[in-house]
């Protein structure tokens, strides 16, 4: 086994998910997180617990100097919106969105990818969840590797393909749980509150926990976070 | 006068005339340099200087966590090559190549940009003098702005079009002094070295002091950061 994988690890639902799918087809997995200056630092602890628990090479956490570009709930000194309905939710874009968010994310993923000398990234973007975010669209994912292929030596040259793989993008909440529960993913260690307490505990109001109780709910099952 | 523009500026001979030209073509600029570990400090204080001396709006500097991502003798433990030919310079992606450098640069100026509710953004790529980086060419800011435009809000809603401004991207270094000169561009305030000295001074013999010498020898014209 020697197929070797990035896997964007935020600690959250989808992308603990996506770790495991990346297991599942045999690939080291090497994890990469940001540290942005969000609120829910908890989710950092998380994608730590996540990433040892799943056996990756190496998971490693980058400082991102976003809270300067401000304009996000998530990381400036806006109040995350509570008890909004899921249609509320998906009517615009949130003000939980980060101003290209993925395009950083994912340029960082490939700059390592090109230190690794691997070909295969992995990012748990969901089109149908939060259809309000224009970069966890498939059109999006497509130019993003597109353009890899042009940015790096490897790419130009023909020598090797980078492929962005989006496992879930067309995925219900409810189905990319039912996959992770039949790869052993244990949610209990996943955390996915935009505003949780310092211990962890999920406000159960925000988008995020609204939209994942939705998920456990659909699925017919009990999410291990909640008592 | 409110057009606004985003102007990558790292202080070197490029993104210096690239600032001058946005000024000229009656930009208000909002100026971005990365601290990424680089070698050459010196860079950066020279991008303040320019930024003070060409009255930009903005001058933000973002730290960038690239280091980690290794990979570039401009950031890691590798020697910076010195008294190479053009010929050996132009023949292979050196190895001060940053692993996706102007993908993550880009990314965060997409950001900015869509947080200040601007369209323009402006980069000093030239495919002619650096043809070894693949992220200097025609093909790449192509992709890259089509993806940006699928990245945002407003690009997705058809509302606005990001624009990224790449025009040194076929002129000779000569060309753009010529041009820089033309603009009141004061060359002393820059900075191209990969490895000046602690105050600034010029080693005269890494790829990019070859590349500016003889930039200024073709443009006829005494460098004056050279006694």
């Amino acid at each position: 086994m020697d197929k070797k994988a990035i896997v964007l690890l935020s600690g959250g639902l989808d992308s603990t998910t996506v770790l495991a799918i990346a297991k599942s087809m045999n690939y080291q997995v090497y994890a990469l997180s940001f540290d942005y200056g969000q609120r829910h630092r908890v989710e950092l602890e998380a994608a730590a617990r996540v990433a040892d628990a799943q056996s990756v090479s190496e998971h490693r956490v980058i400082n991102l100097d976003m809270r300067a570009l401000g304009g996000s709930a998530l990381t400036a000194d806006i109040d995350v919106p509570k008890n909004r309905s899921i249609d509320e939710n998906a009517s615009e874009i949130p003000v939980t969105y980060v101003p290209a968010r993925n395009t950083v994310f994912l340029a960082y993923a490939l700059a390592w990818a090109e230190t690794l000398k691997l070909t295969d990234i992995f990012i748990g973007v969901n089109a149908l969840d939060y259809s309000g975010y224009p970069d966890c669209r498939p059109e999006f994912i497509e130019a993003f590797e597109k353009m890899a292929n042009l940015a790096t030596k490897e790419g130009v040259e023909g020598k090797v393909k980078l492929k962005i793989h989006a496992p879930l993008i067309n995925l219900s909440k409810a189905e990319i749980i039912i996959q992770g529960l039949e790869l052993g993913v244990n949610y209990r260690q996943t955390s996915s509150c935009y505003d949780p307490s310092d211990s962890g505990i999920p406000c159960e109001a925000c988008d995020s926990c609204i939209l994942r109780a939705k998920g456990f709910k659909d699925a017919g099952t009990q999410d291990p976070l909640i008592n």
